[in-house]
């Protein structure tokens, strides 16, 4: 499949866009890692929001895709009303689907909303805001940057 | 106090320079949040490691510093064994200190090691891997490039 390197300028513009988008209030962030731990964090700075918590999801076993996807890392969420949930992308909509009903069955009387950056439009899902349709494997900066300087 | 800003290019070349010095083997890494969050997903990607988690502390109620350093959204740690606490900066040390505590309370048998990009050399506490002094206000990107869009 065709890539396409994504840079951090424009994951700034993106997130930027994404911020604008959002018209809602939320308390509370949870990034999915590790794909939104980036976007959970500018999120957290730009709205001032320190409840910035990680999720974790297992969908492949090395490059097998498993069955279901597996989520752990559940962070305590006492005290949260509106829930905002950012991925770097809603690609399947798989992950989303399975970190929204774990989150659910958890906390029945909190809120939760959904952004990403990049969606596709084959996802079982759509995610209450996102900023790109992703038509090639992204490349985020996150993946590649660090390992390009070995 | 002087400000320095600090960019995604400086955060990349030092995170690249920290992954060179650490010489230990950890499965897990934990980002004490919101400030280690971005280290801590480049690590992730870098490593190849999923269990990337997020801790949480307060430090400041407004601008008034509490007299304790309040942890919480501690991760569940089954499995782990080796795990690297990550940091943007080891500022006076109570946080990292308190969060030391804290995991090593709940998880007498995981080694806890730490890496921070800055360190100042007042703090009560050196981090075992870190980059640069800090003699400056350090402005992250992740702090104020979203906001300088608005």
């Amino acid at each position: 499949m065709e890539k396409r390197y994504y840079p951090y300028e424009d994951f700034l513009a993106d997130t930027n866009a994404l911020a604008q988008k959002i018209d809602w209030e939320f308390d509370t962030i949870i990034a999915i890692a590790r794909g939104g731990l980036s976007l959970g964090h500018l999120f957290g700075e730009y709205y001032n929001i320190r409840e910035v918590y990680s999720i974790n999801t297992i969908g492949y076993e090395d490059t097998v895709k498993l069955e279901q996807v597996k989520v752990f890392n559940v962070p305590e969420l006492s005290g949260a009303k509106n829930v905002l949930i950012v991925d770097d992308i809603v690609d399947s909509g798989d992950t989303m689907i399975e970190v929204l009903k774990v989150l659910h069955q958890a906390y029945p009387t909190v809120n939760f909303k959904t952004a990403s950056l990049f969606y596709k439009k084959s996802a079982k899902i759509v995610p209450n805001w996102y900023v790109q349709e992703a038509d090639r494997w992204i490349e985020f900066f996150w993946s590649v940057d660090l390992n390009r300087k070995k």
